[in-house]
């Protein structure tokens, strides 16, 4: 009987066999918990806080490290936890050996920490009746001769919290003012109490290319953070990022509140363009989600969120049009085009994102209407332009973005491969949550199906990852051609209902809530049609730069569904041409590495912008082969 | 039996003992009316809109020029029309000939025409599928190409209005929108239809330091606009100015509606200070008065609020930083610091001030806590800096501030004179309203006084000219003495009630609502505070830089009363020193020829931000003669 640990807020996940030590299972999970005395359990340091009750009891040495409070709460020493059953295991920062590494993250290129915001600490004499300098202009010229930094501009709800800072006050935002537009919620701006107050006249000023930003009293020069935000059609990825050394403190994924418009893109844009209200609206929900996804963030490493003194954020075009409140009408008609493919900075006030007063917004360029922000991350992260290896690069997802860079250009195309391996018009699909079939196995000679499913749920539905792993099995076990037919009937095969077709019983219903999960000949013609696009891509790419398989030194899967997926059975079903599989890298969310890289660097920036115009983008719809390479795309491999 | 006549939005009146043609009541009011036939009645270019009964009937030939709906709404030709009665007279900028003479403005110097804010009319090839460019991004290779223009930043409204004049669009922006945060009051943002629409991809563009603000379909590059605004502590003057020429189109002042919240700048500071809410109310109302004078303005102009491009700002140093949110409270205690004697560009949205999506306000500096930077842009209006003349400029208001340039240094003051002199603190003291009586003439052998008031309304208290003017005429008669006594009991000096000293009748009360006015001692040791504070700050001064009153080339006198005070009866009672009144300038508001200049002139902006460096404040209550000046001051010449 197996079981699952969840690690928070990493989302790793493990499933065991038998009852296992929380420290072994975080090691086995990749989770790098803290561990000094390597096990001997003296140090006190892997602290964890567990939900659960398969869990053996609190021991005496843990009843003398830990407050009742903390006991109550949870919290127990990883290493004297055994573990027997399902459990949620929540990892605070304190406990981590560096950075977490998120399941959806990967390989991160090494970036040089230059971030556009640093923080001084000055000593500003005060004010005289015969030194009536203000309070900016003495700063100013404290931080001339303490620090050699020319302060030359000043946003003004900084300048507002200068005055107090000086003072020796930290000044709240109140709410509701104007000067601090807020999305569809309002979110009270709170500045946690100064780390270090030296007194009246010491304070730390936040400085971005010589504009004051936001001032603190006392010294508070050892916190610097910043939020790197992914912003998905689904899903919207929030990284707190320590801007002094590029780790990453905490990160958190949740829901695109947009999704109750419309899964997928287009039908944003749709509601977008028809009606202002929901434009704003779209634009309100999904500020309002990244703020209340950053205030948690910033609860978990105990600071508050005007302390974050810059933000960047990644996304496809509608999300990135859409956050910024620019019309999208435009991105849903031929000929697809942004409202603008340049980097923008914008104040975090403007668009309501809470952070600090004069906090900028950094938005990478996008490319084309299809073809994003993300894609520019996900290359930034990949090592694109900054090599010479040929290099290829799939971003799966509703629209899939790939990109080839050999011999000094790369070409990048966007295909509207439909949302089918994210479940979407799949009978049964469903996105990667709970109780979605995310493993199949078919034994061709007796026919019977074995399903993994996420969290070891009963079955509701199934996933991108299983849907692939039940094709590549039926064409394995010889039940499903070339062209994509059903060829027999025999269990788990069965005639459909209302003659439309066979379909393939891959769950029974069970009493403890389990659907009865079937795939569809119609869905197995959806995901043919997803594939055809995808290849197609691929292939018009290859043959327009003269690149074959061979050539190939990388090929980067990114997206939620590619990290995932299993390659060999991509490959095997025709997904991706034939590669060794040695040369796969699934990196899962890189256009989250690449927003954190531009968070904390000037050169990182630099990059994406020159990524962004180097880019040769190519309009698949308009390739005299792209008809052609579809029709080839959607024939299964056999 | 006289009348008045009141132009409008002028602001100039008209007194008039007889029956008046209403185009000769122009010409010697000094109204620029147009009269292109010379008075020949032929032209019809002299219509105005015309308040009141006592006009001679509407002429045939008025009702063969003027539809039956204008002829409602009052519209008149001037030169046809006879006035015997109060009337008051709004003149459609249509029918001036050229810029608007404020009565509360003065001479202007010459400024040279060089605003931020340039208009390109640009023809941008439509988006392809070959070409995908951004909407941006095509705009600006286009202005690159047609005006060798770098477009190389652009406001996020500003893009979003882009993409829809592209295609032939104006965009709205929708009430609520929290990228337009608004004041106490919501103000729909209108565009004007586009002047002249060529066609689709044909765009104007407003351009500000190479960052896009503003775009229209068709070609509207004859239209450019801008708002100077002088936020008083009492009024708020606002000037639509015509960006390309620099002149004034309209001009239009309003009450502040903070006075609610006290009528001077202590007790603004104080409830600001108090209340967190109350700060930022007395933010959001003034925002909500300029927004609502700017509309006013721009409809008579025939134009959009979201037209205007530009807008500038100056005010004493609590008005500046409660217009921007910024903390007062150290500006109401020692040493009286502000928050910064910067100048800054704010973006018209972050305030709610309603203006084209990117437009920019921009603030010169203030110099010291006491000292704003409406005291600047009367420097700037004065040529301060900008030769080597001996000038004395004094700004009269509630606190007067003073400034000296001699011998290529300029020094400045302020004196919290109290506000005696705009009525306040005066038992019968009011503003220059209707009803307030403006002169005096008092008959020292009859004892017979005779007033004159504001509007030839029945009086109903006394204002700052009125003041003066008594003042004068009771020290000619010989009843008021050196130290401020009055020293006769004889008509119109009675003893006071309640032993409370003498008082001067000026107004009996009277059946057609006049009240009974006086002046009493008590109200004349008021006089001489304010009057002893100033000549203490105009001595001081002048022994500082070794200035004697001969010396002095020019004498400025601004702000509203500084226009109505007979220079003569303020030398005659040592409110001034004596000097020639040959030298005397009466400039009005110069603060707000100040604003205007620096809304049309790059080069005035930079002096302006010199000047506030320049000028050396001097804290007079820190200088060791203060005390015996002051006491000095007090007396009365003889």
């Amino acid at each position: 009987m197996s079981f699952v640990i969840d690690f928070e807020p990493i989302g790793t996940r493990l499933i065991c066999e038998e009852p296992v030590l929380l420290r072994d299972a975080a090691t086995r999970a990749g989770v790098p918990l803290k561990s000094v005395c390597g096990g001997k359990t003296t140090c006190g340091k892997c602290l964890v806080r567990v939900t659960g009750t398969a869990l053996s009891s609190v021991t005496e040495a843990e009843r003398l490290l830990l407050s009742d409070a903390e006991i109550a709460a949870g919290y127990r020493q990883a290493c004297r936890t055994l573990v027997s059953g399902d459990v949620s295991v929540y990892i605070p920062p304190s406990s981590l050996v560096e950075e977490q590494k998120l399941q959806l993250e990967g390989t991160e290129t090494p970036v040089e920490i230059d971030p556009l915001v640093r923080k001084f600490c000055v000593t500003v004499p005060p004010a005289t009746l015969a030194d009536q300098r203000g309070d900016f202009d003495r700063t100013a010229a404290a931080l001339r001769e303490q620090h050699g930094i020319a302060l030359s501009r000043a946003d003004v709800p900084a300048l507002a919290q200068l005055s107090a800072a000086l003072r020796g006050e930290t000044l709240r935002f109140a709410q509701g003012d104007s000067q601090q537009p807020q999305g569809d919620k309002q979110h009270p701006v709170m500045l946690s109490e100064a780390k270090h107050l030296d007194g009246k006249w010491t304070v730390t000023v936040a400085v971005r290319d010589g504009e004051l930003i936001g001032s603190e009293p006392g010294d508070t020069t050892a916190t610097a953070v910043g939020l790197a935000v992914d912003l998905g059609t689904t899903k919207i990825a929030c990284y707190l990022v320590d801007l002094l050394t590029g780790r990453l403190l905490a990160a958190r994924g949740v829901m695109n509140p947009q999704i109750g418009y419309g899964e997928d893109v287009i039908a944003r844009i749709e509601a977008a363009g028809k009606d202002e209200t929901v434009r704003l609206h779209l634009r309100q929900i999904v500020v309002a989600a990244i703020n209340e996804a950053a205030a948690d963030l910033c609860q978990g490493a105990g600071i508050a969120p005007a302390e974050m003194l810059e933000i960047t954020v990644v996304g496809n075009t509608a999300m990135h049009h859409l956050i910024l409140g620019l019309p999208v009408q435009q991105l849903g008609v031929l000929p697809f085009v942004p409202v603008t493919a340049q980097p923008l900075d914008v104040k975090c006030a403007t668009l309501g994102l809470v952070a600090a007063p004069g906090a900028t917004v950094h938005f990478p360029p996008p490319i084309a209407g299809f073809v994003g922000s993300d894609h520019v991350a996900v290359l930034l992260a990949s090592a694109f332009g900054q090599d010479d290896r040929t290099r290829l690069a799939i971003d799966l997802g509703t629209n899939t973005e790939i990109a080839l860079q050999a011999r000094g250009r790369i070409r990048s195309c966007s295909t509207a491969c439909g949302p089918a391996f994210e479940g979407a018009h799949i009978k049964f699909g469903m996105r990667a949550a709970p109780g979605a079939i995310e493993r199949v196995k078919i034994d061709g000679k007796s026919g019977q199906v074995r399903i993994a499913t996420i969290g070891g749920k009963p079955p509701v539905g199934i996933c991108g990852s299983g849907i692939l792993d039940a094709v590549a099995e039926l064409l394995k076990a010889g039940w499903l051609n070339e062209r994509g037919r059903l060829n027999a009937v025999a269990p788990p095969i069965r005639p459909g209902e209302n003659g439309l077709g066979r379909e393939v019983v891959l769950a029974e219903g069970s009493p403890d809530g389990g659907r009865e999960v079937v795939l569809t000949q119609h869905d197995l013609g959806e995901i043919q049609l997803a594939k055809g696009a995808i290849r197609a891509g691929i292939n018009i790419l290859m043959e327009e730069m003269n690149v074959r398989p061979q050539d190939i030194d990388e090929v980067i899967i990114a997206g939620a569904f590619g990290t995932y997926l299993d390659p060999f059975n991509a490959v095997r079903l025709g997904l991706f041409p034939p590669m060794p599989l040695s040369r796969f890298r699934q990196v899962g969310n890189a256009a989250g590495v690449g927003a954190r890289q531009a968070l904390v660097s000037r050169r990182a920036r630099a990059q994406a912008a020159q990524l962004a115009r180097q880019v040769d983008y190519l309009e698949l719809t308009l390739h005299p082969h792209f008809a052609q390479r579809f029709a080839e795309g959607m024939h299964f491999s056999i």
